[in-house]
């Protein structure tokens, strides 16, 4: 079933494999980019198509230092010697680094040749694959470099998530959670009543549809994010920040766990602009960190993230903006930010939290 | 004079500084990238604008060499050390070299910021600038790597041009020459009986403006190169091939000369493949060869060159793909190639210049 022109959800492998097969007949050659946990666990799900019999792998390593200059010039490279044309396609099997890294890398050889993303993480799933951004990081800034260019397809099989490891699915799960809070108050409710990071099936496939469903609604009504799409950076203004300075640190967060942090701190913000009720942020915050955690370091100062909100793509003449919750399950509202107010708003987190 | 959405000819430099800061007004921040030439040379017609006071500068070696994936990073960290965001303007002021990098930068930085084209070249008004291509190199492959990403606007005025080389103007002037013979016969007419590169005042500027609304009319046609604008890559696909082989070689090649000696090659690759009357050819091939005196390399081999024109961007399935003359002004048709009748095409131009 169509969710939208270029997602597609399928809960059986051989039904991907199909319309995978229909992609394949029309592309000149082909190449999958893997990384080299998809690679093992993966790929051999779709290997015995034979129109990927001889298809050549590109093979990167897991994790966010991948998305980088070096990674993106070894894949031009790949495909320039695999002389990939404009008629080949490229497949991109994992989680987003593959998808970021593979898309862009894709999307900017030869001024854009064909892909498509089928994502192997609950993350890119529900987040990462959707919506056409692509993009690397430089230096400490993510995805700072990229292109908005869509896929062919992006196919969603949920059989890919038997493979992911507990840890890594719960991590992801930060993304549909923040769908619930911005879009569906009832798919919020359905959650923090069944969900819990130590259940064993979840989160289920209807989760990740639904969410899935959600993104894909928002981004396209806005695909190249000149407003209503930029909601969906609820959390991740000062969780990119707070990932940032982790990186910085050495000190490794996960995406999920920096998000849940920015989500909790942003409800807080809400609160301190007035844009929300306290009453109406206290049960999500309270969920958020009972589910997760969250642990804030004492060099996780306000400054050093405002110094990173400061670089962020959502701003211009140097005015901070933010995604606020105006209430559950609405979407939120872009507002404009002093640092001061980014200040109490982390002392709150912190004490929450503490 | 607006010849198309996104260009403008101002024969006055003052009427180009009214025009760009319309543009600077709204603009959030601004940055200009120079090559130590242009911000020698051209920079100082600009910089007493009030807008420009302040104006950071990003300075690169002049020279094709600086398409290259370390001049993308340095301006990309440039760009962030900067804070520039969606809302500021990149102004590129040289020749194709900083169009196309520069160009490529800002459509990938926080995936596309503004930026407007100031072509200080003939080379640059009449082609690189026009047309929303941006790119740099890979090896020896060139403008493998980029986006199609209009400018906001690319701004012209031949007042620039009196700081350019002799040489580097009729360098220049292939393109030019280029135009005349796929789009306009009276054009070229004009051009065979009254162009020499031994002139001073010429290329003159109703040539470099007719030259630029030929390049426009056919991008605008097809901006995403997905049929008629491959015409415009008549001369170039044996003229790259060139290119890569000298720079493998590390033996110095103009664009310029190498363009009017695939153009050569092609005019006689028309010929074997029956699209064009040999009569057709003989004078353009005639002047081209007295105009700029080509000299083939012994190691200039057929099978070197082919082994780059099989990674040519307009090719699909393994098939050689090229823009070739019908008659003198009228576009060209693209056509199958296979590496025989190439072979057996520079070894005629071999001869006809040697």
């Amino acid at each position: 079933m169509d969710l939208h022109p270029s997602l597609s959800y399928y809960s059986d492998i051989e039904l991907l494999k199909k319309e995978l097969s229909k992609f394949l007949k029309h592309a000149d050659s082909v190449v999958v980019v893997c990384d080299t946990n998809t690679v093992e666990y993966c790929y051999p799900l779709l290997a015995e198509m034979p129109q990927l019999k001889d298809a050549p792998i590109i093979e990167i390593e897991p994790g966010e230092a991948s998305k980088c200059i070096e990674f993106a010039e070894h894949l031009w490279r790949e495909f320039l010697d695999l002389n990939l044309s404009r008629k080949s396609l490229v497949i991109n099997l994992g989680g987003g680094v593959v998808g970021d890294l593979g898309g862009f890398c894709a999307s900017t050889y030869k001024r854009g040749i064909p892909f498509i993303h089928i994502p192997t993480t609950n993350l890119a799933m529900t987040d990462a694959a959707l919506g056409g951004k692509t993009g690397i990081n430089l230096g400490f800034t993510k995805n700072v470099i990229g292109t908005f260019s869509l896929p062919l397809s992006t196919l969603i099989c949920p059989v890919f998530l038997n493979t992911l490891p507990k840890a890594e699915m719960v991590d992801g799960f930060a993304e549909s959670i923040k769908h619930a809070l911005i879009a569906d108050s009832e798919f919020w409710e359905v959650l923090s009543s069944s969900w819990s990071p130590e259940l064993d099936d979840i989160p289920n496939t209807a989760w990740i549809r639904r969410s899935a469903e959600i993104k894909s609604e928002i981004v396209s009504q806005d695909p190249l994010e000149n407003g209503l799409r930029t909601i969906l950076n609820f959390g991740h203004t000062i969780g990119h920040a707070i990932e940032a300075v982790c990186l910085e640190e050495e000190n490794k967060i996960s995406h999920g766990l920096a998000i849940i942090m920015g989500m909790i701190a942003e409800m807080h913000l809400s609160v301190i602009k007035g844009i929300c009720n306290e009453e109406a942020v206290i049960f999500p915050i309270k969920k958020l960190d009972s589910w997760y955690k969250p642990v804030w370091k004492g060099w996780m100062t306000a400054d050093r993230l405002i110094d990173f909100i400061m670089k962020d793509k959502k701003n211009s003449h140097g005015v901070i903006k933010m995604s606020l919750l105006r209430a559950i399950g609405e979407y939120p509202v872009i507002t404009e930010i002093n640092p001061e107010e980014i200040v109490r708003a982390i002392e709150k987190a912190k004490v929450a939290s503490a």
